[in-house]
């Protein structure tokens, strides 16, 4: 497979609805504006504001009457907001009479609340799946949710997109002999995910396996596999305070790792992250930019951050749905 | 009327939903707490976290099974994280098997967004509502919502207190004379409310005509009625940055009132409000403790600033939505 | 602005559903008869009969597969039948396949119950509205709402039309130096509408405080501006037995008003308006055809009574929401 | 089976929902006061009005919370008001906290609308059921549905009584040989009723073949049985104008049948029908009192019309919902 | 009324939906196979596998997107089966992003579970209904069902097409007098049916009155009308083990019958049946292909056995659901 | 913990519902005859038929007016009858008027359909929660979820028992120095299972990295840890035809192992399943009476097959349900 390349607007009159229009929340502008460019379309106009009792308001500055809206809010920090801004503008576009409105959430953070690991907690990830449909949401669109049942939480239709091919042929493009390598699942959770990354780098495998003490704090039990002498590549869905990565890279030293390379679909890197990865021994850690990552972050990393560009496949994705194509035969 | 005074647990038992839990969440636990005490139980336990990624959790740390839970929880600063906040606890709430779920809204911000002031906007008062009922709330219990019209948004019971008795047992207290002087509406929306404290106080009544001149831009148009060599009382629902309140005033003063007393039931204070009562030419401004007011805004308003307790009011609306005794015969 | 004028057929052709029909209920079919004149389209064919038991059948005598339908409702007596029709005309509609079904409500009566005035009542606005979505309806067509929050009622989109601009050039031609006048809201509720047409007129602003004593007696307070020596214009939303307008003209005719015209949007006319506005000193007494006025009424009031046209105002509604244009920009 | 004769008010003492509640609309409050009678409890205070603009209000004057709520409404003329204040007290009786609500619908008009006999009409039947639930209804209580096929329209519980019972009965107590007769159906659509009557009665059966020349046109084929010299028992659901009662009894009485006696549920007696069963060569005419029949249309028939009481009827099946014992075993 | 013949694939370019697509569940391929050529479009390709626990598994091999999808699956053995997989066709058709699902189901076998005979059962009728809908499906296409208000079970539009025609216009060619014959009602619940066709033949109509012992037995008490040396014709809407129509037949042969032709809409034909046929005293028994009937059954009957084919109603009715043309129009 | 053991039906006095009363389908009446008897309650009488035309008809034999139902029912074999049965058990309980309605599905087999592992099917574990919810089921009961992810499929709440504790107490009774062993993940699915079984046995862990060559053919790639000469314990969600297994338990032996124990929670052994387990070279194969095996299968398996009790498990937890006592604190 190749990564899809550019997108013609001229294929957006074989559609049934129209126009196009693609708006943006506040929490990742710049994807959003690089899934515009890469659609040919300019960024919808509209305007977030909030009122001096906090609470926000949103207006849309352009007619969104029968229009195919998509509408693109990662939940990133402050992650509260960004759910309850693109809530109010699905409201809003669906009361203004657009045609279908499509969520398109880069980073859907909920998706981590997926089980019940202990009683009396919410599910939040069903929860703010049945939030949006009751908005008005007649799709999602969304990249690497936590796990992929999560899919099932949502009754609407969603077409979930992949990074693991932006994430191989970054590994590979790296490292030339990567099926020398092994990929390093950093727990249970992530080990279909570790898995079939592997088999596009034709590697081995090998996974961590860890202990949960308390709500709060797991604990490594083993290193499944063997890493000794071995370049090592680590992925995961997510990066937030790079805590358990610190661990996981460091188990892997122990273990022989010879380089060890990381490699996320969704970069948070809150609190003490950049610090930690700056002191990391690694080559580098890798992120899509589903969240937005400042440049200060990017410099403050000391060269080893780097992010991977997602707005092509995202604006394919839209394209496909806009014109009844199929969404699928583009990530296979 | 007067006030409901002490609730004995007692009459609890009558009750055929069982036991009675109230919860918290973090936005006004001090209110929560005033409430417990006048009711005379303890606040449940609940505990609410932020992971990394900054999604909010919430565990509940005592059984709910089959139990009448109330939610405490009103919209003020981070209003986001405040109805996310609540939403998740409504949701586990239910899916612990509590009996019923009500929400305690204290301050339901959102009412503001009643109506279609410009196109392409939310009426966002009515999408919370319908959120709240897809969390899984089966009431609500709130206070002085901006339009009273504000209720019929929900199709779930709600109970909706008033703060006028408050409000005008506290102008009573302050003013002996006050059916000499006259309350004033500072714009037609606040009409209603200033007529009925006005009936309270056997006083009269005035209003400012505005005019809006853009969505944030609103120019006085006249003050209709008169107010010259009166005590003047400004009533409104709320205040937040307090800059429509020292219009009012400065208009009040410029045609002739002699003292000006202020009152409103939702101390919002954001901004520049503490710094702009303190400077400004009125004998005191009181709020309701719907939203919480720290000590410190107290001490920074020199004085002026009064806050009026309604924890009492709020539990015997508890009490009597707990035992099935009418609510409305409480306040009438 | 200037009032929208012919509205071609052709601009139809653009519209992605077809046909553009339009089906009227009992209540008021000349309007839906002048709408669809001014839209150009033929009325469309519908049958309703009653049962000898006193139950409605519609009966749609052409096809209304994929169609884009507006049915036209005044809420008007008999209320009860005109809401079952158009229920049943929803209804009937859906099952035949039409495409979407808009409820044209030119008077939405239920919108006066829009509160809690007394407990264990209804919110029949709310009700209502409900009952619409559940029959079908997809979109509401309607002008004034007792209330702007009524709005906020329904969860499908509301083109909400307002007869301000009807009325407010209405009195202009009536009095050229109208804005030397005073418009004069009947009590608190109308406040906010008479200050937007004292706007428009660049006139003064005065309103009548009441009281209300019971749920069926409301007494006036005070007059609170100034209407001495002044022409005055009295607006509200509704005129049913014209006994509080009777009241408002006796309480500015005491306070010296020169001259007073009566201008709203519905005119019902129950029981003994008529004669009322016959013996009443008022210059003019003027409302729109949202409700049907018979010509027997029309001369009944000595040529007092006047009825404005809001057909063209709903016709260019339903093209705009036909075609997908902007319904907001029209009326501004 | 024995009719239920009186309950004890004591039973109701061992029901989780308390109190029992029973109001009225005012389609036929004699009807439900007679169930209260029979159930020993008072008739619930309510009052319904119309405001001026012919819109419906009702008010409950004692409290609701946590009740065990029926409302009694027959679907009699005029039947839009019946409808509308039916769904006015179940959505006022459910803000009102009530613990459940039943609606006691003893006659359901619109059940013969219940199929499509013409194209692009409605389904009233379905359209009434899915308002009444979406109005709050949480059960159905009702009588001879004109199909028994309507119960399945609801998706609350539905309990369907018959008044077979109380019709033969009738029958055998006019005609003591009774089971030498012959039930003759007036059409095929009452042949089931029809059959059921006469293994009651121990008696033959006859129908009557129609054919519909159109919507209201109808004309009868042929007399399928034998009623040459026999005695005549006519059954029904309902007689409205009761032409086609006089139709059905012409072919009876062409066919040689000695006397004719008729029993239906639902007396709607409308238009010319008293005048017609005073002419008609019957012995009788009765009718249970589901809808009201006043005295002067008692009388206006000459003595031939007879009213037979289901108070107690629906009195054991409230009673029987109430404390969740079975309501099947009453009648059978 | 003619039948309808071939429609041709052209017409379909009109549709605002496209493309129009129909996919076969495993109950009946032979008949969706037929209505595909009647269209002249492929039938789409799907795959239905069992995993090894016994779990049905549904895959489309092409896109739907957009597309108007009708599923063409009837009720027949394993009924459960021909639910859960048509279920799981529409759910994914509807996650596939079609634009339409519309289930095209000939022979809805729950149609007779369509009242409470007994208390404690399920009106499964209306419950597979609700399924159905909750499952995604937009509208439903069907032949005959057990009784014509089970239309109104379904909240979606509904074409319910009738074998009428094709059952009578099979009669007038095996008899060209069948004007002198009798259609004989099995039971009061065909009676309706048997009335029209007796209409269409312009003949005479008898039927035979039962009496139900218990749940499952059913017992005559007689034959109402006359059928002495007459041509009789027994109609009804389904046969599964003949055990009711050997009765019908028998008791028809002893009063007097000369011949007796046999037509339904639905040949279940199940355990005893094509035995029993084969040794019943009739000249034919036919019945419609909304249910497979496969040539060894036809072989088994000898002779007696006709088989009619709905497939071009069934596609003239398609070909109008896609082109938005009036279905009822076709059968009248 | 220990296991629960007997369950004193005294306890149940304390409900607010009542009474309790547990059904059965057909599917698994053995499982619930003994959580009956753990319970002390009768098994509720109900009746489920097949009429000839293979429809399900199901009646209960006892009023659940107002009860606290039980209903259990595993979906195995035939798997879409169960699934039917226990949906109009379900409908038939809500219309008899039971008071809440628990749907016990030890084994719901369409949690193995969590995810879009290809495009174009149904997340059928999701449908069929809907469907559930859609037939009125008020809560759910159930053991090991292919996924925990699951749970969230269900809107209403869930109690979803492990079988962990069970599993490993068996292991640690036939293996008494488990500790010195290795649980071992038949593929990535299962390895977090594995992960628990291994902390509560103190054993090692080890894994088989699978490759899926298509939507049918799975691949071995490697055995990621180590087995030589360990005891080797497999642990899976379920059993089917014991394919996979057979290749697990070979790949495990080629590795070293020394013994081999097998334990699921759900043993449906289809097809070849007991052949293959009787020529297999394992110790034993354990699982869960969630899913009924006959003796025969037992029997036939040469001694190696065991079936674990997990009725006192389900009892508990209905007893816990029933009297609104914490599931959670049972099984930790």
């Amino acid at each position: 497979m190749s990564l899809p390349t550019s997108t013609t607007p001229e294929s957006f009159m074989t559609s049934r609805r129209s126009p196009l229009l693609v708006f943006s929340g506040q929490s990742n502008r710049p994807l959003a504006q690089a899934i515009c460019d890469s659609l040919g379309v300019p960024l919808g106009r509209s305007r977030t504001e909030k009122f001096t009792n906090d609470n926000l308001i949103v207006h849309y500055e352009e007619s969104l009457r029968e229009g195919d809206v998509f509408i693109v809010q990662s939940f990133s920090t402050p992650v509260s907001d960004a759910i309850m801004e693109l809530m109010l503008m699905i409201d809003a576009a669906k009361s203004a009479s657009a045609g279908r409105v499509t969520a398109v959430i880069p980073y859907y953070s909920y998706a981590r609340s997926d089980k019940k690991d202990s009683p009396r907690i919410s599910i939040a990830g069903r929860l703010v799946a049945d939030l949006l449909q009751e908005a008005g949401a007649d799709r999602v669109l969304t990249m690497t949710l936590h796990a992929p049942q999560v899919h099932g939480f949502f009754k609407v239709p969603v077409d979930h997109l992949s990074a693991d091919v932006v994430l191989s042929q970054h590994f590979k493009k790296c490292v030339p002999d990567a099926h020398n390598g092994v990929v390093l699942a950093p727990d249970a959770g992530s080990i279909k995910r570790a898995s079939q990354i592997a088999r596009r780098l034709d590697s081995g495998l090998a996974m961590i396996d860890k202990e949960r003490l308390s709500d709060t704090e797991v604990r490594p039990r083993a290193l499944i596999g063997d890493v000794n002498g071995k370049t090592v590549f680590i992925v995961d869905d997510e990066i937030s305070t790079a805590g358990s990565l610190v661990e996981t890279v460091n188990i892997a030293r122990s273990m022989g790792a010879k380089d060890v390379y990381v490699a996320v679909t969704h970069g948070v890197y809150s609190g003490p992250a950049i610090e930690r990865i700056a002191a990391l021994d690694v080559t580098q850690v890798a992120s899509c930019n589903t969240v937005h990552v400042p440049q200060s972050k990017v410099d403050g990393a000391g060269g080893k951050l780097a992010v991977l560009d997602v707005a092509p496949l995202f604006a394919s994705a839209i394209a496909n749905i806009h014109t009844g194509a199929s969404v699928s035969t583009l990530f296979t």
